[in-house]
């Protein structure tokens, strides 16, 4: 816990729990590096992440000049957000939403390349639990293009936001509804791409992501 | 358009039609504001945004550091990031995700006394619309409690994608399927509060946003 992971407003929201951080970096799919350009401007990245162990991963391009920079090691923040619904109270004033929302501070490393191999094995599996054993191996142009970058899980804060609007007496007594809208996400069905060659199956790494998925969202 | 929003890499997915960039605006409800700390370091603020023409909404407590510092014109990044789903190509590789992702580099402005309170109705109608008509009109407290911040939309850039795998032919000929796997959000059934007073119904804002979202979940 540093001066810039101590939550200072809505205190009562923020949690301490690893636990509770790892389950926010296992069920989000997108994260938000900020790094601060040579000019003094901050710049925003949005990009895949997946945590294993006590690291985020995050994978991109060679090509890519955010991506160096942060290979580079520039300092940076990495924000994982995740909406569960609306929060509908009795005023404007106290509605809000329900989140999940981590910061992560620090600096990337490049994952070197004996291990490169696995990381990207993870995320694919991280993304589509079972995908590896149906596709070819990658090539060695393809590692070699592909930049795997890691951020320790070290310096970080979360804030959960979940509870039940918190209207004032004078509100409740009113004739105003309240309540939650939860939000929900789920895998839609799969759509072969045109050029699929007859007689090629949806994979069981896509028929159990979306059944999975579509069991959650009921 | 700046060297700071030509986008270099994947140009194809790139798009300058403000059309599009209103559209990802006007569906997402988060984005993340960076600003650079006093000691240099990013910060990312994620924060509900609402578009209000040729400008960004947020809004948060003036208790709030990072919004004051916002307010305070420090220079900003937001990122606004839509996923849409899983392209599951026939290589680890190729494979990616369908997103609709924005950049927007400027500086806030806070949004004075004279307007503050029709800012804040267009975020209220902007997350749950028909919601201002039913709920009392903010206090004076709450007004000067709250900080509306406004980005405008000038230097951004936006990239797309919305394709197909595109995989060589020498994996197009082999065995593995390809596609796209939607991912949906909607709005699942309201919960009232448990301090919600006897017959109060659940209004219609609610009911048509949970009845709209599901329709287009389907």
């Amino acid at each position: 816990m540093t001066e810039r992971t101590t939550i200072t407003r809505l205190r009562e929201k923020a949690s301490t729990e690893r636990a509770e951080l790892d389950k926010l970096l296992d069920a989000t799919r997108v994260g938000h590096f900020a790094v601060v350009a040579p000019d003094g401007h901050p710049v925003v990245i949005p990009t895949a992440i997946v945590r294993d162990g006590d690291r985020v991963l995050a994978h991109g391009s060679t090509g890519s000049k955010w991506m160096r920079a942060l290979a580079d090691g520039a300092p940076t923040c990495l924000a994982v957000t995740e909406l569960g619904g609306l929060v509908v109270a009795r005023s404007a004033f106290e509605s809000s939403l329900h989140y999940r929302s981590a910061v992560l501070f620090g600096a990337c490393t490049p994952v070197g390349e004996d291990e490169k191999q696995d990381a990207l094995d993870l995320i694919t599996e991280a993304l589509l639990p079972g995908r590896v054993a149906e596709i070819r191996r990658p090539s060695d142009r393809e590692l070699r293009a592909t930049l795997v970058l890691a951020l320790p899980i070290a310096e970080w804060s979360l804030k959960v936001s979940e509870e039940w609007p918190d209207d004032p007496p004078e509100d409740v007594a009113g004739d105003a509804w309240a309540g939650v809208v939860p939000l929900v996400s789920s895998y839609g069905a799969p759509r072969s791409t045109p050029d699929l060659r007859t007689g090629i199956p949806v994979p069981s790494s896509v028929r159990d992501l979306t059944i999975a998925n579509g069991d959650k969202a009921r």
